[in-house]
Parts: C-alpha cells; structure tokens; sequence
C-alpha cells in the first residue's frame, strides 16, 4: 500500500525567496492528505502536479499563519473548480471562525461539504480512523494550542500461501477466514494450524508530523516507535536559547527526537529564514542521527511502497 | 518625480502555474503604495526585490480572496522583521474584523501601529493626500462591494528660468513666490510679469487602478482623463454574456475604455486561467487600442519618469 509524504513547504514564518512556509501532503493508498497548509500552497500544488480534488482530509496543526493561510485560498479554488466531494478539515476550533468569516465577506457559499473535525492541543487522541488508517494528535508544546499528526497503517490481513492453500482444495469462501488467522478443518477433520496456509503481512508503518514545539519528552514516547519521523528543526543548536525562548527546536534536538521514537528515518524542516543554505542544519542532525534528510520543496519520501 | 507600477500579479481566481493573482505595487518619489495583496505577494516581493519595509500604503479593492489573502501573512512578516514604522491599510469595513481575528487567534500584537482608512464603495473620494499625489476611491461595479483607485500626482511647482531670474538678480528668498506664480517688481518698480521669469511644470500625471468590474460610462467618467489606465479583462469578447454574469470585463471592452478616458496607455489583468497563453487577450485589447500591455508578473511600466 501506497504510503509516502511530499514537501511542498519548508521553511518558518519568515519568507525567503526559494523556500515556501509550511505544507506538505501524504499519499496513502492514492488517497491525498494534506498536512498544513500555508500561504502559496496552491501554487505549489500546481508546481508538483498534485491535485487538489484528490485531498479528502486537511489537517492543521495551529493557527500561525506560516501553517494555514494558504486554507481560504484552496477551499475557494475547490469551489471554483466545481467540487462537490465533502472535505474533512481536522483544526483547532477558531479556524472555522476565520474561515466563515472569509467566506461571509466574499459572499462565497461552498458548492461542497466541509466537515470540521475539531483538535485539543491538551490531548493524545484518534481523530480519524479509515480503511487505510488511524490518525492520531499529538499535544505539542509551542506559543499557542498545537498538535501534531501521527498517522498509522492498519495492520493488514494475512496472506494465503497460494500453493498450500490449493494443494488442500480449500474452499475460496474460507479465504477470508484464513486471512483473519482462523485455522482450517478438512471434510475429514484434520486441522491445519493458520500459520502453515498463511503468512504474516508487513509490519505497519507509521509516519509522525511533529511542527511547531519545544523539545520535550513528553510528545516523543506519544510517537515511538514510529517508522519515519518529520521534526522541525527552526535552528542550529548555538541558538539553543531562542529556540527554548520561541518553543521550537534545533536541529540537534531533531536527531535526539529521531532516536528517542527508533524511527527508521528522520526528516527535518521548518528552517528559519536565516539559514540561506541548509547544509549545516542537515549535517547537525545527522551527527546524531545519519539518517536524516532535509525537507525540500517537490521531494518525495516512502514511508512503505 | 518617479512614478511606475510594477505587476506582482496578473490573474483572477482560479490558481494557475505560470501567474500569480492580483497584485501590483506603485513606486512613486520612492515611496511604495501596495495596491492588493492576493495570496503569495510576499514571494512575488521577494521575486523581484520590492522591500515590504519601504511600503507605507496598502489598498484593497474588495474581499474576493484573490485580491487581500497574503495580506496577513504579509502584515505578520513585517512585524517578524522588525517593522516599527505605521502603515495605513485603505480597504472595505470588513477586512479590519478579518485581520483582528487572524491576529487574536495567533496572538500576535504588531510591533508597529496600523490605521485603517475604510473605504466606500459608493461613492468616488479622495481618501489620501501627501506631498506627491491625491488617491481617490472609484466605485466600481461588481457581486460584492469594490473600488478602484485613482493616483493623481500633485500640480507640481513652476520651474524657475535660471538665467532670467540670475540677470534680473533677484533674491532667493522670493523664490518660492515665483514657483507659485506670482510677479515680480524690481527695488526700481519695475513689475516682471511671472510667466516671463518661470516656465510651466510638467502635467500632473494619472494611474487608474480599474479592479473587478462590470463594464459601465459611470467608472469611466470618473476618471477620465488618465494618463496609464490598468483595466482587468478577465475574459475574451466571445465571452461577454459570461463576464456580465460574474461582474467582469472583456479585454474588447478594455480598450474601448482606454478609449473613452483617453488614456495614454492600456495595461489589461485579472486573466482567467483559462487561458493559457494571453496573445488573444492583447491582441483583442489592441484591435480598439493600440498601446496596449499585458499585466507580466515583474514588469515594470512607467507613468511619469
């Protein structure tokens, strides 16, 4: 099944010419999530050719706008482009004040449904469980109420082993039983144990969004273990202090974090505008965690095929 | 005196790759007038080094997203950089609530003071004055409340002849009554009349800002004549019946604007995203009137040098 995030967002609140604020959106099983949603973000749909009808879920983590301006602008291209599928927008609840206002002003009435799932910055908790998944908040630290997303994979159904399973003649309609770990009885009453017509399927992956916070232990054992990780990482460690002072994080604490939830890998963004060049962020990250990588506009990172 | 428009922004609603929507800034003595503030302004500013620092006054014609959605992130950005200095924000009633609210919900307090001036969509007036120009409001018509802006620089002083005034050694200290027109008599009684001493400034120059619109005589007597006209043409003239349902304009009825508020010069915007390539639009535009530009994002056109 199809699991992988694409940046299309990766800098903070101040804006610097070729990086875009905060945004970014999950493939799973050809299903698009999108994650943050700054100003530009549309265009930057357009840029990497990911299509907004294809979003069924929005996800916000909090309201500085270097997350969510860009919403009001792709809620009315929706409309525009004649949506009419329903829209789950999971957010702190004064987003949806700012949005009807906006909408009231422009005398915009939305051509589709938009169902507003509201998030408690105080509190871990399933906020959307589907076929393909499991979404969770994660209650973060930062100026103002925050949450982060982990999304999990439902663990999968066994697999047959297709030779075993013929070579007993069982009948097609017991399949599904076999798949939920049933054992298996012949017409003459021999039973076969499940785990020698079935195998077991892939450990489920997991991905964690963890925006805007001070560095905690708190949110971290929220996440482990967690397959691949986005941290922010506002800064380098020399600015320690004004990370603490704003509630971010450095990008030494990000590899600190990647370690802490045993993720596989590690993503870190939300660069400061300072930084014009990212290189010393992404080689401090990785003196503690090798496996990191930069979140960079139009990438695309697997978290399972 | 300086006086040129720069295109941030060139289409309507509807995001399209290759343009960004609405917004163009006016430089004029050095001063930076912002004039709309769609979404992704800051960028385009970026893009093409205009300093939000060096802004002092910002316009928004109306509440349609593609006109003011950067204009948080980019009031937010000025206070991140430090801004200390006022701005003043001319705009529809509304647009004060929208941006208290974005604030209140990111708590954020501007480090920098900002004076709303409310405009009126009803009726034409002068909403500012400064050394250099008067801008008037144009009520335009379109679904929600709209105006366009008028930038009329100042008459200008009259200009001493050097030579003249040097042989007839007259006092500096008459000099200013000279440049405002007034004659001259000599310590021997002798009367010189003023337009013997002075030679006439140039013509106070114009720029008219023509936003969303139904096509009308109304808007146009108001300001004609204009020595640059910006007109939106959202559609081609195959398209008419389709612009008066959405209160817009055709490039066709552009130029025959052009033509009625004598203007020197045409600049056609706010295209649609259906089309893909502009030549028709300029090229339709220009069949009635000849000086016709495209609104290009970065392009400069200069009203007065």
């Amino acid at each position: 099944m199809k699991f992988e995030v694409t940046i299309l967002g990766s800098s903070s609140a101040t804006p610097i010419f070729n990086r875009n604020p905060t945004a970014q959106v999950l493939n799973i099983n050809e299903k698009l999530y999108l994650v943050d949603c700054a100003e530009g973000t549309q265009q930057q749909m357009l840029r990497f050719d990911v299509k907004a009808s294809r979003i069924d879920y929005i996800f916000i983590s909090h309201l500085h706008g270097d997350h969510y301006l860009g919403l009001v602008g792709l809620l009315s291209s929706m409309h525009l482009n004649g949506r009419k599928k329903a829209l789950k927008i999971f957010c702190p609840p004064p987003l949806k004040e700012i949005i009807d206002l906006q909408l009231k002003y422009s005398e915009t009435t939305l051509n589709y449904p938009v169902e507003f799932v509201f998030t408690d910055a105080a509190t871990k908790g399933v906020i959307l469980e589907n076929q393909d998944i499991f979404v969770e908040t994660i209650p973060l630290d930062h100026r103002i109420p925050c949450t982060g997303f982990l999304f999990r994979q439902k663990k999968r159904l066994k697999k047959l082993i297709k030779e075993r399973v013929e070579e007993l003649q069982i009948p097609i309609p017991y399949y599904a039983a076999l798949k939920k770990g049933n054992d298996y009885q012949s017409p003459d009453g021999t039973v076969y144990q499940n785990n020698t017509l079935t195998m077991e399927p892939p450990e489920p992956k997991s991905y964690a969004y963890i925006s805007d916070t001070l560095y905690s232990d708190k949110y971290l054992a929220y996440i482990t273990p967690v397959t691949m990780l986005y941290h922010e990482a506002t800064f380098l460690n020399d600015m320690l202090d004004r990370a603490n002072q704003t509630h971010h994080t450095t990008a030494l604490q990000a590899g600190e974090a990647a370690i802490k939830v045993k993720a596989e890998k590690l993503i870190i963004g939300h660069f400061s505008a300072r930084y014009k060049t990212l290189n010393e962020l992404l080689e401090e990250a990785q003196s503690v965690f090798p496996n990191t990588e930069l979140a960079v506009e139009g990438k695309t990172f697997v978290i399972s095929e």
